[in-house]
């Protein structure tokens, strides 16, 4: 770790825009700009106060590179905690590499991914945890991952651990005592205090670690697996959950979204939806591995929606045609559709299905009446029946999803794990705080106890980053972006 | 055009990043923001100085969206001349979104392309001109065109004008004077130092006129046309010229381009080359149709490379076939490619042609010799032997290019017309003062001279934008990024 240099890095993301952000940070951040920069004012910036702004020409000699608008931070008052001069210019990327190159020239040495970050975790503004809720923050997508993100860096979680370490550190530091007085036979941790405390510190981490499914689902998106035909109107309906919010979104950042397995926010929270072949009965081979494909990802996902087109299936159903039939070939038989049905509650009875008949738009209000007896039969209470092309059902389908989704602890603000080098962590310290009130239970003696407490407390400590080295800090930020 | 109201846009490149500025500017803007910010010195931003930055938490009631670091502008001392406010948030589109959304629901408006820098303008912090070049220096991709826009940013050209203009009006006031002591008969405005003036503003505007010619190249891209039949290693020399400056734009910025047909910078100016289909002699009517093609893309260009395969050539230059198998199919033949180039000298005698022998890397030193020989006798001093594979030669030819580009204008940092809507004032204006000078050599009376004087007066102001109308600044703001 270099921290005496000082670095640079582009913090807005690449391209052209109104304005880019050039950040500068380390020891002599302020010295390398100064002679770089004329100000309107002929002010000196070395001997300007932090948290002023200075408008002025960026130059290079006699060559003028930019008018730009400079922001001073003088350490430890900036987001590293070092001297930080953030270089506010014209969002061409010609002037952008220009100037960290001229900034380069002069002394700088080019960012790695995540440095500002990690500076300010090595001078102590903030733990690790926190750090890395700052990447989870830049990716956060909707509002559930944001809050999430947000909590974990304005230090929720952090507290939480640091606070069931400290209870920790001060027995270990009594029984570590009792060893120094070991002939004397003295107790000055109290064994039913310290019980209490180690049955207190199981319940936090067993609900820490528990919170990590639903955690990790809200970061990654929860995955919704949809089985169907082709043609049932799968890109329709993702389309119309889409809707709404792509029309906000494309409108203030000009973004677009074309892939039909992408993240749709509903309600605030991310959802991931993976398209399936369907199920169709066969004797096929390659038919046959395209469906133990679609089981393969509808055990992967949390809900499972299994569409159907029911133009079709109304169509068809007064052939009334036997169930041997089923499997040749002909899709969408009403028979066929409950058949499918079965076979996904049988072989997942625990995963929530949703039961969906498409394209009702092409029915009269009995057919529809009809069908939904029909399918009632095999799946009562989770059928809904909607026309993505008319929009018409769509937010029930929305609210049903959400239903489905257990978010009450996000709802109801507690502390959610959604690292799984947090939820690892959190796995080995509780293991080892079972070994600590094994050794209790035993009447294990203070030596003993001691050690597994210190790797209890170790394992804390890895979480708020007490305990790192260099390997593990290298692959942290390496997944951070360059200029944060 | 509404003043009255504030308005806000994300102002970085859209996407996620490190941070992301949103900027909010109008007479409520700081009014707008303040509640929304917590300072985490607790004071409030309404009652701190212009051109400082605090650190805090922006809330919507209890929901916490971000922190962020706020900059204050007080007006006139801001960019648009209003009070303005700078977001500087956590880069993730969510957060992005959220923000501007929040600020719509307290009050701003959405901003329109290019409105800030509308504001500017409105507000007389810049002319016309100087505002166009601020889109122009964002758009601007290489040393040279950054140049002429930052020129022009800063006054450079609009100084010119205003001069000029100045002159003008002066004299302009003398004869409308001598108007209103019609029946005196006096001459305030003297002839002859009239004249010289005349004359003067003739020489500027033809001046200025004609730079237009260098001016819209550098700012659109020189552009180089191709020719060369199919695996004469056309992608293969566009990948050697671009090769170093691409190697640094994408180590910093994280670009890469991908199109044959894109611009490249050499020598700090912008090339766009133009990939053409060759011009083998045919009778066959789709063939001819492409070579027809070729020819009008040559007309286009500024400078024609004309590309081969020296080792093709050399393999089959033996063989001694008799011209008249030439356009028979057989590409690449000595008889061919010296046709081909006649061809193109006697098409367009005038245009700067490069004849190019590569792949010199399968050669020996003496068939590159005999091969120089044989080309020479058609085109001796442009010929250039060159691989692009190895990297060879590449730097000559990057030399010849620009040799053959007339950019004295440029090194000599004098005013250069860039804007195709400044080059028609310029030449309307130029017409006027032609239409003055024969009202003076054919002693046109006052009144009527006047007319003309004011009518270039008119023209010269359509530059910098003392007449001006809402569509001429609607469509010129159009083209500009929402958040400039």
């Amino acid at each position: 770790m270099r921290l005496n240099d000082t670095i640079v890095a582009l913090a807005t993301p690449s391209g052209a825009g109104a304005i880019a952000v050039i950040r500068v940070s380390g020891p002599e951040a302020i010295k390398i700009v100064a002679p770089l920069f004329k100000a309107k004012s002929n002010k000196n910036i070395q001997d300007q106060p932090s948290h002023t702004l200075h408008l002025g020409n960026l130059v290079d000699g006699a060559r003028l590179l930019d008018e730009v608008l400079i922001s001073i931070f003088h350490g430890p008052k900036s987001y590293t905690g070092e001297h930080t001069i953030e270089i506010s210019c014209h969002g061409s990327s010609y002037i952008q590499q220009e100037i960290i190159l001229l900034l380069i020239k002069k002394g700088c040495r080019a960012a790695e991914a995540g440095e500002f970050t990690l500076r300010a975790f090595l001078n102590g503004k903030m733990d690790l945890s926190q750090a890395e809720a700052v990447a989870d923050l830049i990716s956060s997508e909707n509002q559930a991952s944001h809050q999430l993100a947000m909590q974990q860096m304005r230090g929720g979680f952090s507290n939480e651990i640091q606070k069931l370490r400290q209870e920790l550190l001060d027995f270990a530091s009594l029984i570590e005592l009792e060893l120094d007085f070991a002939e004397e036979d003295v107790e000055f941790a109290n064994r039913d205090e310290f019980m209490r405390l180690v049955s207190e510190i199981q319940n936090v981490l067993k609900k820490l670690i528990d919170s990590f499914a639903v955690g990790n689902v809200i970061k990654n998106g929860i995955p919704v697996a949809i089985v169907g035909e082709p043609n049932v109107g799968k890109s329709t309906l993702l389309n119309a959950l889409l809707n709404e919010e792509r029309a906000i979104v494309s409108e203030i950042a000009g973004t677009t979204r074309d892939s039909i397995e992408d993240e749709i926010s509903i309600g605030g929270v991310g959802f991931r939806f993976i398209d399936t072949a369907g199920i169709r009965e066969t004797q096929d081979v390659i038919e046959g591995l395209g469906i133990k494909r679609t089981f393969e990802k509808i055990a992967q996902a949390q809900v499972v929606m299994y569409l159907v087109d029911s133009s079709q299936l109304v169509s068809k159903s007064e052939v009334g045609r036997p169930k041997t039939e089923i499997g040749n070939g002909e899709n969408n038989s009403l028979e066929q559709v409950k058949f499918e049905i079965e076979k996904i509650k049988t072989q997942f009875p625990q995963k929530p299905l949703i039961v969906i008949a498409n394209k009702t738009d092409k029915l009269s209000d009995a057919e529809i009446s009809d069908l939904t007896v029909s399918l009632s039969a095999v799946e009562g209470s989770n059928l809904i029946s909607i026309s993505a092309q008319e929009n018409i059902g769509v937010e029930e389908l929305k609210a049903k999803l959400l239903e489905f989704v257990n978010l009450g602890e996000l709802r109801n603000n507690n502390t959610i794990v959604t690292n799984s080098r947090h939820y690892n962590s959190l796995l080995k310290a509780l293991e080892e705080i079972n070994h600590v009130q094994e050794g209790l239970n035993n009447n294990l003696s203070g030596d003993l106890l001691a050690i597994d407490i210190r790797q209890a407390l170790y394992h804390f400590g890895e979480i708020t980053g007490e305990v790192t080295n260099d390997e593990l800090l290298g692959n942290i930020f390496a997944n951070f972006c360059i200029g944060k």
